[in-house]
């Protein structure tokens, strides 16, 4: 029997959030931009209620929350669209009116998947989870004590254009694929089709070890530190722009077994750390790099 | 003037560190060896106060501290040899009768040189301070300011070997040669002179960014947390056994400056820490991964 | 349905640990106590795999783990017994031939009961769960789910001391009892029953916030840094000998949500921690101190 | 002789600083005073470069930092004088056009002292140290040897009042008072001189270990965490609000004198941190708090 899922929770967030806009912006270094932005709101009866500011290397960053309960109707997105043609800007607005819809693919290991599920359920992150989807079937009772859907897709290298096609069908409308140690290397097509919506813990302190056995790596290479890196996926194996990153002490003492141990506490806490930025439209990207409004 | 230095403090660990042996042993590993030293100790009066044992990938490690006060005169080391031969044993054994000599190595940038010297004063590290040397004269005000011998050395790709050389004849001596961010890379004639002797401090959590500009390449690859690495040189740059390791978080808004004014914390903690190690005999080298008794 | 407990990797783990023995002592200092135990150890038959010593304000502690494979039958413990006598030594020898019987309390708060539950399911601690405890039922699907027992044992001012004559009942034969948040202050009798067997995690870096709410009492404060501690528990509330403590920063921008949020992730650390060195036999108690030989 | 210190450097800090404004704003919190601060700004042709905003327990807290090159002559602070009236804000802007004069107050422990000179002779502290004082003489070689003026105010019960009186006169114009770790109680009255802006390192994690010998009070408790706290004086010893605190872990193994030199370190750092962030009009202060935008 599945645990029940505090429903009343979620909705009470998705009825405060429905009032709250948050408003990401990114576009080349103009002067004018910030006061254009904070006007346009004003004039909207936008009250703004929190915000951070960026600029690096000519390029200017801004998450603004707003107060949208007095908001006068209509207007503002065809506005902002009229600035970011001026401005070459990007933006997104989110309303909150409904939580994100969220994947987790996961294979054998079970940590980073119990400890999302786990979240998801304590409050921390605001979204649905929408489905748990592996290559084997050993996360089934898993999702199945959270209410989760589970789907199985196992895959073979003869099967993997197959499994991924059935995987973009099943992923239609989610907002982020989260990869909760998922052994499988996604194709190429597969990652254009989630552009910095595919989130990886990789088990190092990127760019240290990229690759296969990490742990395996730290440990031959003698490291007293060892880190987690959570990060957009790219098509480039590891590659991809960093979200968050931790480190633990080890000494001589620690096997290669020890290191895992240890390391599965940081992957846990680099990878949610990062899905509830995203969740809280909190991180933006650009040239290879994140922007992270924690 | 130079600042008065402790030498009462001083004075009084060499009176206590006279009365200890530290025994240092590494071998492959031989069921009888821990008994055969233990007993071989017991029979010459010394009586163990202190010990750290490790085995890893069939190869034992061993640090024994003894009070020697009582011990039986000569035979010891003679002993040890005879042990040595038979377990292809490899042994150090230091009487603290003398504190170690060292020498710190430096260029423009003064923080680590500065940090040494501070910890010196403060007792932290029980060891002579041979001498500064230095390619550039910035460092002598600093050398006489806490009263040590100070050598300007200036180095050219013509005059290097030259320089080398006479501060090979400078280090004649010297127990322990510490890199404080000298901005020369040593020729490997010049590290084959002090195997497991010199210390250097990268900036940078190695593997990732080995050679010019750590923090300019973290800046670049968007990491979210910078290291320094303390670690003996070998002839092949920035891979020698690591030491000391350590990391500190940053963010989008931390500039290259920024890392840099962070990293300096870093980079004065992991020297220190591998040199304080080194002066107590705690470090033990094989295989190009460290042995650290701390 | 329960998911399937890795029962093979137990049974492995017991079947090495069978041939390892692992002895704590502690006892005032003594000049030949070290090699007293060492040669008895030797006379036995026991090779020394691991040692560890230390010494403070005239006292003694060591922990030594010895392959026992080759044992003399019989003896050994006659001989510790004698040694004991001598020296005013306390021991604890354990063979490792059966996992330690660990029971687990818990309240409404689930994070740390499931986070013990799955570190158990992923092999890092190696005991038997005998059972789950609760004065809720809340956790009842929670331990089905792992396949330990529960027991409900609702508690009332009034019921208080049944209640606890019901959980010495079933706590018989059990080694350890861990507080994962059960939020009712045992009474100093219970206590007594379980001298240096009963760990708790209390939410704060003590001594700092002792009692209730310790968050809110942080965040009243405003510090930058919040902690968690895991302790035995003696009569005294909140000052039984620390085992552990780790903190994290923290800003103004926290509120107590998100001290709260932030400290879970310390407490399943810090709790998993000296549960894992306690399964372990690396944990000495004296004068309200800690000896952790990790 | 003095190390030259880097004068080009500071002037060319003060030479961009003198054409950015920086605007610290507290208030009740009013719906308006966003908006109406930020187009306050746009009419006086001031561009926001940075802003930072908290809102908490029905207040409101803002750091500005604004482009004032093309500022309208005069005016602006007349007009924040009205908003001040109107919403009862409290404020200051500073326009970097001299950097803030800073006092150190030394003892005999010199590593805090040395650590504020040398961050500031790096370019961390953008800042004019404009003496230090001590209750002894030791400190004037280090004075000296950065060109950093230096007064010897002896102190005893007997001659506190007039040894703080000498004080408050060298004191006069100075922005900021830093006790690095001046070991002499300042009463109450001189405390009341300088609100807000004399910032003090305390040896421990506050509230945990108020008063003398914090480190000693932390090995008899047994802690596996140590700390240190910067925070503002106020009448109340060791009860001001904090601005930041670290902690480093400990062990069994540490002595009374291993928790000293450990913390030194953090001292130094938490330390230079409050100096720093004050320096850069980061740090408002309200009911024993402060909201440090960093």
């Amino acid at each position: 029997m599945p645990i029940a899922v505090a429903r009343t929770r979620s909705a009470t967030m998705s009825g405060i959030a429905a009032k709250v806009g948050t408003l990401l912006v990114q576009s080349p270094h103009h002067k004018g931009i910030v006061s254009a932005i904070s006007q346009l709101l004003a004039e909207h009866g936008a009250t703004i209620v929190d915000a951070d500011h960026h600029a690096e290397a000519g390029r200017f960053y801004q998450r603004l929350r707003f107060d949208a309960s007095m908001l006068v109707a209509g207007g503002l997105e065809t506005r902002l669209r009229e600035l970011a043609t001026r401005y070459g800007m990007t933006w997104r607005v989110t309303w909150g009116e409904r939580p994100k819809r969220v994947a987790i693919l996961a294979s054998k290991q079970e940590h980073c998947l119990y400890d999302l599920l786990l979240r998801h359920r304590a409050g921390e992150l605001p979204c649905e989870i929408a489905m748990v989807i592996s290559n084997h079937p050993d996360a089934a009772p898993i999702a199945a004590h959270f209410g989760v859907r589970f789907h199985h897709l196992p895959v073979t290298p003869m099967t993997k254009a197959r499994q991924e096609a059935e995987m973009v069908t099943l992923l239609d409308g989610v907002d982020l694929v989260v990869l909760a140690r998922y052994m499988q290397i996604l194709s190429p097509g597969l990652v254009r089709c989630f552009p910095s919506r595919i989130i990886n813990i990789h088990h190092s302190f990127l760019p240290a070890f990229v690759g296969a056995n990490p742990y395996r790596q730290a440990h031959e290479r003698g490291v007293k530190v060892i880190g987690a890196t959570s990060h957009f996926v790219t098509p480039e194996l590891d590659q991809g722009p960093i979200i968050d990153q931790e480190t633990i002490p080890c000494t001589h003492r620690d096997t290669v077994e020890d290191l895992i141990r240890k390391g599965r506490d940081l992957e846990k806490r680099v990878l949610a750390a990062a899905v509830r930025w995203f969740l809280d439209d909190r991180i933006l990207v650009h040239a290879n790099k994140t922007v992270v409004f924690d």
